[in-house]
């Protein structure tokens, strides 16, 4: 080890980055440590030295990366236009173009997880209930900054996350954009009632 | 064994009830076939009896049992008022009511099965597929009732079916009802535009 520094960030964050791929492409029961050792060209040993926890912990870290992602995702779309909807749109159109680009397979690794550990695994459900508050606290910004009150900015920005999952989940099932790019129009259409725009 | 058909109809609706519930509860890959069959209290001999196909076709199964469930709740709801915006508000409460009721642990049992095993398993696909055009049509012959065109009604109840999944996702998930109450006045206001409603 001539650089041991670079070499434990980069193994840490290959273990990290092989976690959330198989999280959002086989969902956390189906997910085992020593599978997540060996796509992240790690050994066991070391996957257990950077997560002591064990799966639970790979997991709620995991959650953290996709919340970043998906925040910086949605920082750039919403960054995109100062109008809410043409934002959301724009927003719609980037996760469209990630997942087909990922031939549908690489959704929300949030999503899965939070459903099939609902109510029996505390770290990750505060994990996903930070990544929640920290998307909407995004969209919440943006929508205040574009001159929308703030009790109807932070439940439109919650409607606008659930409706950005829910769309997501149907494009992967169908294997097409159509469901995130018309959900977008429609956001945008609902926003446009708050600032004026007209769609 | 006195009334020998009761009984098989009562058995095989108890194995696919108890597949829906784990489903719901802890996910495809978190379920076995013999917790399905200590749950139904059926033997295991019994539920590859009626489901040679093991969980693939079990858990189709339950999706479709799922998708009957969720379309009895929209034709429901959507039956309770010719206003598609105040029809869709009484479906998001009462989906809310029966998410409460569950302790907000009975979601869709489509969802998780269907991210779990997206691209791996062609049956359950098949009846993931089915569910999202039974839905979709339901809430396109509401929309059109209403005098709503045929190809904003289909965009729209695509927008209805993927929101309320989203919705219901983070409902569970915040252990809350405001996501659904939220974004069905949002889905409420949407139809609005399009039926010239007030809201």
């Amino acid at each position: 080890m001539k650089t041991p520094e670079r070499t434990t960030v980069g193994t840490r964050e290959r273990i990290v980055r092989a976690t959330s791929r198989l999280l959002q492409r086989q969902g956390y029961e189906g997910t085992g440590v020593k599978q997540i050792s060996r796509e992240a060209e790690a050994t066991l040993g070391s996957v257990y030295h950077f997560f002591p926890g064990g799966k639970q912990e790979l997991a709620a870290e995991a959650i953290r990366h996709g919340d970043e992602e998906f925040a910086v995702l949605l920082r750039a779309g919403l960054g995109s236009s100062p109008d809410p909807g043409e934002a959301v749109l724009v927003c719609t159109r980037m996760l469209a173009r990630e997942l087909r680009a990922s031939d549908w397979q690489d959704g929300c690794p949030v999503s899965t997880t939070a459903l099939e550990t609902a109510g029996r695994a505390p770290e990750i459900e505060r994990a996903v209930a930070a990544a929640y508050a920290n998307w909407r606290a995004i969209v919440v910004d943006h929508l205040v900054a574009a001159g929308i009150g703030t009790q109807d900015a932070a439940e439109l920005a919650g409607t606008v996350i659930c409706t950005l999952e829910g769309a997501e989940l149907a494009a992967r099932i169908a294997c097409s954009e159509e469901p995130l790019l018309v959900s977008g129009k429609h956001l945008a259409r609902l926003l446009g009632t708050y600032t004026g725009a007209q769609r």
